[in-house]
């Protein structure tokens, strides 16, 4: 879970974006003019980001109602409603694209992650993210890698170490480049080797990697590779696996697949926002109107 | 073009994702230790994004000196170099992620935009964005469908006015709509009114809507809608229209249609760096030998 | 209706510039003494930012009860009381200063705006603003027009397009400047050609402008030009124009007229804050004995 | 002097106002026009802001070459040029508004307060600001009234202390008000008394306040305050008084007249950018080819 | 009494240091886990910091309960509890290290001041800080030096005016100095002149310097200073002095002792947070469940 | 190393705290005066933060030529000179106090960990800091525990998991809590199991915690639990562990000591700013003269 304090001024901005010096169409609406809206599923998948769409509807009058059907990580199915919204038909409007722009990408993000988990559904094998993610949305971005049943890779370059061809050549092998930097580094810290071939793992076990990359082999070789390490390290396999190659890949026996694309090639999923009927009352009057109807 | 002040916020926003604390693995790198890096595209396509890639180097490390060898807006082959970078290696490599990041996103969004340029080419049709696009990322993004040769749709809901539905319920009408909202906008904002049929359309019309939307309409629909409002009004045309369907539209006659896609679903173009020699020299210093190595 | 988040960077800009490090004044006050104030105009106009000063007494103590009296846009008299204020006094008054400053402001604005559009009343001929507008303040500024009766010219250079005589120049005329910037920009965007002359004007008509302004003329060059565009754009006058001699230039049929003075050389409109008696007690009993004495 | 990183957010909050996502009419020049510009006066006055405004430029475009040839507080007479820029076209028409705005805002204030130094020449009253500032440009108006000639009072509620009715009505009086005041708050600040009558003033010496105010006070009564308080305490004479009115009012001897209106009311002084020749070239090359034409 | 928005700032900024992109720990705890957990001290002391501290746990989770059970500037002893936190564990949990931190250090500042000012106890010295505070932290720190007892000297350069050696050398002596300054600057600021010997002394009481420091001299010195000054101006002792030599410079008449290490070398004082029972109810439920077993 | 874009913002925070409005007494010195100053260690310690220190100084003048005559991390006597500075004596003392505020107490935590490490010179145990660190400042302190020989433990609660007694208690025992937090957390985290008895150590290891803390135990227990623990996991002592203590506790074999203190009660390290002669000329002039009289 994440707290409000550290994505509001991701939805303000976002909001900036859209409203700009303000909404020109707004001004249709009368001020009183209050509605019911829903927001609903257009195709199946993982829905997440409930909580920040619902901030981005607060943050625009925060009059408004808003209510969760669904929670973070949940399955959705076409036309499964996932937030309900009363108030101010005009502040609805105002809201809604930025709400919507929020929603779609986080789910598309779970959606996409749940089906390479589900690919490799009863293998122990889990499924990662990287460092491949869009310019000031990270944090939301492996949130919803999280809420799609995968696990989080390194955030960045601060909270884990991963030495590849560039350091290991500086340092004239895997051996003085681990051992280099286990020095400067603390204690709380685990480093990841990347191998290019078998020599490498050999040597990434020789220097006690606690995480060892095989990039880019094919499954005879990552195999041979996870009998080699024999548990001696995590190892993680990477390079450009896409859906439908991960089960065989899982196979191999590697602990985790790390897969770019779950955030730097999103597929959105669609949802979309209906407006009920728009009654000209305050709030209180037509709560009120809509109980004696029922 | 886009002044560096007007994105430099972002730059230092995804490198504080990237960095937070700092680059563990940098203090494998002697700090005098030079390098000459490349970027590279790995796929055809068209480039985006250059100027702000360089900032985010420059912004790592000033010292550094980064060339572009390609603009914005031009088209790349698997193996062409975009970028050049020189200086200490360390600051090279904890820029990387963060640059690549930026200039993958932007050249994807150029290259799926010029794609559909050419799928309607030799016609005056002409590609625009939505409002879909990614929160924080709009300005960007926007940027880069003119580099792939696209037009900007409305920035937001400050500058332009779209009627949809709601407003029209709401009012009571396309023509009490239109009326409404123009007595209270400025006299330097265009009115688009969204139509689902040709009885709307014509209401649009007689309202001296600037622009009429077609929304999701079939084929047949949009040519006669093109005919009956007969260059009264700037037509476009809007509604999931993917690639291989755009030709068709664009021989309906009408002037935009506009992608949501383009911004909201965007495949990363696949750039990569490569370092060159290490030196543990300064720039100057290396600098000369490589000259008199010449 | 502008949101709060629009707005609340500012107002605590405001108040950082006036608390600093705390008001130094403020201890002189028992932390229970409570008061019930009131601002009300000093002179006659049109109010303005009544639902900003709220905030700004709101950010200075969440406990503070504020409610208005007026709306945006209202006729206040001398004397009127606009505000009430309910709650600690020294909170009150560490606000006052800068709610006071954005109150004034922007109902000078407004009341200034006010007092143009009523010297056209009768006429259809519109009061806009223009971009000679406070560094920081333009949103703010813009809205307040609006309260008064005007509407907004465009926002900035990023909403419509305005070709000036270095544009022409620079392109080689106005019909070649005019097709130039369309085939840039998005098919949302309207186009003003400033005209010094008839010839001119017929250029920017045949080059289709949407708007056309006409600067610096005289009367009967204006009424010429009026007839010559004949409804085929929109016309502006431009340059200078004062209070006083707007009903001449609106009789000449022009559409609109923007007046810079309106934003770049504002007179405040006067209020004052009245504190009613202080007591020692804390707002629930004080509320009570208000109640008994009734 | 300010420093810059003191009014650079401001420079860029007011840039972002006016050239939002881009200026749409950049497009028209190309990329390597450039020319050279000027900043002239339109009315006479006293110059203030041109750092700032050089800033602004060099914000926009780094390449510009900006130079002054004026400095602040310096008189201007119509036509007199105060700034030369030499660049590229586009980026200076981006930043002219922006620019002008800080420049015309500042010499207003300086030109005013000028003018009321000049109404008291040859007496050693001073003339003031107050706390009647604008949202977010207090810190910049202040300085325009020093380079105006003025001099600052204080810059908000947290630099000294002022007693007005509220604190006086609370302590019980205005010697308990000072003692209660003065036992908080730090050696290095002064307090102020505002005194509606000759026996406040009484009061106000016996609490050896630093400085006293008469507050709407008819000359005759600030004569005789003057006597009594017999440079015991700097005097300040305050209470809406105009231009016209100083003179008077300093003869009484009163040490300071502190004026809102300086900030409150501000009439822009007006300024002008004219564009030279526009060459589509290089900066060098054209530099070179003026040289040779010299 | 500092508002919340004049550090609301820098709760987020440190909670974004200790929670960065989430808290790993934090899902422990099942999200329906409630508990009573309290803030105690581990030491005798003052405590200062009550109001921030209890804004972190809200900003963490809003609908957390925290109750003061003491005030800013009141003595605790080993084991006095000062706050009580109702809610969510994980809330609880992820705040506490950010909440201790701000109170352990405003504590330690407000224990150091007050045991300062009691070793002054019975004179009339004032004890007060200086500019040598940690970057970033200077409102806070000068807030706990008044909770403290003891009182702000100047805040910055911008409110009050300190003449040193090098003022006085460039000026050509402190009367010059002096005059220089007191022209530029408005009548509400005070000027202090550093004194290095009673020559010096001599010239600043000359000058009418408001503030007189006596910098690093003997007790005889001072003494001899403070006859020679008697009352024509403040009188400050500075220059290193420490606890148990501060009686002694007391004794000599000065009226302030400014204390760099007040702020400069701050020792917390220990608090340390206390979980109680952890259940997995919701709030609401086990407030009923605690009354009903009372 | 860090680079200048991860504590510019904290820099003109520290510099806005100083000069708010301005340096009231930078108005002394004529505008070409300029000097060269240099600042010098007044105790022997370990220098950090010359590169942020040189950066404040840049900030308030850009023309101001900075040389670090020191690298962070390297020892100085008293009276080594570790930066010159160069140019407007009124910009040099605007930035001096905020400069030396950042030196001194970067240096002030690097000679504390220096003497730390000193302390256990010869035996492979390593210090490092906690999460007891200064709102606003982690980053820097923990950057001078590196530059003092010591460390980093974890930065926050997002970059590694330490379970303490109530996450503990809340899984029912240390196996659960491991395992649950394992599962959830990505595969570069470790976890760190607090241990308060020889039992508890025995839990952790079955757990197969990456690093086991011992705290608060006596050096007996702390030997039989390194004996324990036999490699199969890093051991942390932790517990108000004071200097003077970390020989012995060093000794019984424990891989990492963590102190608190370094970072939660800081001892400044004393530097002082001298200026040299102030000249009334331009930079290049005084260059020149100082070249001819050498």
């Amino acid at each position: 879970m994440l707290a409000q304090f550290q994505y509001q001024e991701l939805i303000e901005r976002a909001l900036r974006e859209d409203l700009g010096t303000g909404d020109l169409s707004a001004a249709i609406f009368p001020a009183k003019a209050v509605t019911q809206a829903k927001i609903y599923a257009k195709q199946a998948g993982v829905v997440c980001g409930l909580e920040i769409t619902k901030h981005v509807f607060k943050t625009v009058d925060s009059q408004l109602d808003v209510i969760s059907l669904k929670e973070d990580g949940e399955k959705v199915e076409k036309g499964t409603v996932v937030l309900e919204i009363k108030g101010s038909v005009g502040s609805i409007l105002s809201a809604e694209r930025t709400a919507l722009n929020f929603l779609q990408h986080l789910s598309g993000i779970a959606t996409a992650t749940y089906e390479a988990v589900q690919e490799c559904q009863g293998l122990p094998t889990r499924i990662t993210d990287t460092r491949k993610t869009l310019p000031g949305l990270r944090m939301l971005q492996k949130y919803a890698v999280r809420m799609g049943g995968g696990q989080n890779h390194r955030f960045g370059l601060y909270d884990a170490v991963m030495l590849k061809d560039n350091h290991i050549a500086a340092a004239g092998g895997i051996g003085p480049a681990v051992e280099l930097v286990r020095k400067q580094i603390g204690h709380m810290v685990k480093i990841e080797v990347e191998c290019e071939s078998l020599a490498q793992v050999e040597e990434a076990l020789a220097a006690k990697a606690d995480v060892i990359m095989l990039d880019n082999m094919d499954l005879a070789t990552m195999k041979k590779a996870v009998a080699m390490i024999d548990k001696r390290a995590v190892v993680e396999a990477s390079g450009g696996i896409k859906k439908g190659e991960l089960r065989a890949v899982a196979e191999t026996g590697v602990d985790v697949i790390s897969m770019g694309a779950l955030t730097h090639s999103v597929q959105a999923l669609d949802f979309s926002l209906d407006v009920g009927d728009i009654k000209a009352l305050t709030k209180e009057r037509w709560a009120k109107e809509e109980k004696s109807a029922q």
